[in-house]
């Protein structure tokens, strides 16, 4: 048996659950868990994720994807099927700061996190001996005004066919909309505060300016609108006066390293539908 | 349009809710959100809410329910059927401690708990007055040693066929093995404490003497096993060496009112389903 | 024995404690509880609360108040001595959301907090039946465009000399400099949103559109700042995809009485010195 | 300038903060920072914990102790001396779950925990490589219910003057009475779950079978008592019907690993204290 996770959304209308999961049931699926939302107030967007096994040996992948292109086709959805067993691959982008890359390397090697990491590039050589002694190819990509350019073109010739989504794991270079829209596939990014507050620089500076009693991680889609992309997690922590702002900086890691992971394996579990400027989480 | 909750539970095999999405989409249902879980180790175990509207004008309920009803045989299931409009009546019963009863009432009055308070017991006087000043009948109901049976007999009159469910908020009896078989209906109650730590008499007392660094409130349905329901609900918060038992008594007043009223909109929203000793939350 | 709580705060120097501590000794003082804080980058602000107990009968409050005013004097301190006993008066001002209203009556009510509520001010008639069912003076000063001059001072009237400070329990208009600096005594507001995010108008309609998957309530000092002065608690708690505008706002209205009570129960326990923007909470 | 930390608990009486402090500044301490807390019900317990800083120069250390002495002699007090520059040394146990060594090895090194490994002991090898790689020596010392003795023995020889105090980092080993006497300094241990539920083997198992909504993580001191030793810290999180047991187990490890790093984080800042079966966490 074959399991496989269903992601699908397109516009609300009656009988699409009957129809997606008559179509399961036709070729051998049987549904192991389902959520599903329909938006309101945004005029009745259906979103569904299915987890499902069927039985490859009487209906083939083929099959199957056809019966639901078909389906989509109809009903105007956007869909994705995601098959157990393949694995996706992770590729990372840090720069000084290596809390989180450490975190997500050690989740991967113990097997927490289901994923391939088939390379991490960086603008600063400070993590090479780390990730090369897990066995994973580091690339030293520098960067100054001048070269940007040119160093984009080398992360994508690194980045776009050697991963299925890029993390930038506290990597504090700006991607151009250039970049993002070449490498058409996912960035997910950690920002060091509980946005929106403090977007840009030295969030933990400027939340111990103006003392806020709780501070936070977020992680979100990478888009052009820097600080902007759609939220997949928050993670929060208490701080008080007496915090410096390295206090807050500490404290700070933790938070940002459970945001990101959280972030990631929903991601890797299919968890995650974007819709506009917003997530969809699903169960 | 009438909108309906349907929860239901059954044996696990393929195509569930292709028949049930089917057949809601035959008598004219549009599923607004529907969650779905498989226990897995407990040997598949289906769980399904579904949310959904339907035109009464085309099907009336006794078709839907029909419906159901014969497919429920089939698949060995226990339902239920919720409509909207149908506000449930919740009974309270209370002690000398009315935090969580000033709670419920509250949001019971400003409209955030849609549900009808019929009436109040309490084995005290002391709440009368509250409970009177919303319009809503009181029961002082004694209880002694001896007369543990009388009580109970009149508690069951007046409770009945008045109520749909029963609410222990902070009612410090406990009720016998017969009453929760003659009421028959669902009765939720608050332990003070974050179970399975502090069974039993003070919990707060308990706390205090181990010394926890946390402490917390549980909402479950009441059995014949005392503090052994089925959880519905845990909340917790932080304490200190510096806290006295008062102050724990203090700050678990907070983390009580929470849990029960997390408790009970979770159940008249119909996401909660009893399996065993535990409970399904659907979303 | 007399119970007391000193505050002070003054230029950091060595010996601060000694002298403190020898001085309360002198006069029969015995600490229950001290906690003390010096700023580290704003170059050596001290910080003190000292709990404890002196014997009346041995020296009279004008020797001790006489003597830590020497000493104040001579260390550049801002001070204040509260006895135990010497309970505040709480004034409430009040839009048409009483929540935060209702959660402070009980609490005063029940004992909990221990403050006294001389009256309540409202924009709106809507809370009269409530205040006055708790036998506390209710005063309706509506307000308009053009009456705002004479609203405040109306409100003046009514709080200067009748309270010890104020509380603007979700009160939803704008006070004036002048207002405040004629008030002359502390207020403390409760924003509905985690500060610095969502500032001005509608926060939970701010966050829905954003889709933070967290939201706040802050507790902080009004000053002529808008949403700007020393945060005192703030309060967080999950939302989701799922949760529409009113779902916010129901939730956060969870956040806002706690965020609000807590930061209530600081002020009147003594634990709060204000210094620049920011808030010292001490233990 | 030198800091230290003074660590401080005796029977209560008045002026206990005069003569400490009267003594500090005598020595040319200035006081960046104290935390005092007396216990109530338990008849008066004075605890303190001051942060300071002096000039060597001037006086000794000796001097100071001295003095310290004196006054504790005196006062009939516990209490401890702390040089800021003096690191602590933290010998490590684990068995085979690896996660918390993972953490701790990482904060070491990235320089937020500010503490030497002189070496790790484990039942099991395979945690071998990972702490050589670190540059710490690493001892197998398997053991059998026969080896026991012959396993504490060679234990005592290996930490007790190499380290100044001991982490069981989910060793899964019981350490007997005279192992914990014979070794004479603090031993710190990590519990899966939130005590006092779920004592014993596989708390998780255990959590899942309650169907509880919240697990937890408890470090505490280790003692003869399996399981009540008094409580450091305890975090929490939340799970759902939805997780297995192996679920829990993954959300348990980031509890286990924050709440020990917690745990050790306030003991080599030297804020912890002692005091029958219960801690106080001084700030």
């Amino acid at each position: 048996m074959q399991r496989a996770v269903l992601l699908w959304q397109c516009p609300d209308q009656p009988g699409i659950i009957a129809r997606l999961s008559g179509l399961l049931f036709e070729h051998t699926g049987n549904i192991l868990s389902s959520d599903q939302y329909t938006s309101d107030p945004e005029k009745g967007r259906f979103f569904i994720r299915i987890e499902f096994v069927f039985d490859e040996d009487r209906y083939t992948r083929e099959h199957l994807e056809t019966a639901l292109a078909d389906a989509a086709q109809e009903l105007e959805a956007e869909w994705g099927l995601h098959y157990a067993g393949r694995v996706l691959r992770l590729a990372i982008a840090v720069s000084r700061y290596d809390h989180c890359l450490v975190d997500l390397l050690y989740r991967v090697r113990s097997g927490e996190m289901r994923v391939d990491v088939p390379l991490v590039v960086s603008n600063h050589e400070s993590a090479r001996q780390l990730v090369e002694s897990h066995g994973i190819p580091f690339h030293y990509v520098p960067v100054t005004a001048e070269s940007r350019a040119a160093q984009e073109a080398r992360l994508l010739t690194l980045l776009r066919d050697a991963s299925d989504f890029l993390v930038l794991a506290r990597y504090m270079q700006v991607l151009t909309d250039g970049f993002l829209r070449s490498y058409g596939k996912d960035v997910i990014n950690i920002h060091h505060s509980f946005l929106p507050s403090f977007k840009g620089a030295d969030p933990y500076r400027q939340a111990y300016d103006r003392g806020v009693k709780i501070i936070g991680a977020t992680a979100h889609f990478a888009t052009t609108d820097l600080d902007e992309g759609p939220i997949i997690e928050q993670v929060v922590g208490p701080v008080s006066h007496k915090d410096s702002v390295d206090d807050l900086r500490q404290k700070g890691r933790e938070l940002e390293r459970t945001a990101l992971a959280n972030a990631i394996r929903a991601y890797i579990e299919h968890r995650v539908i974007r819709y506009r400027n917003k997530t969809i989480i699903l169960g």
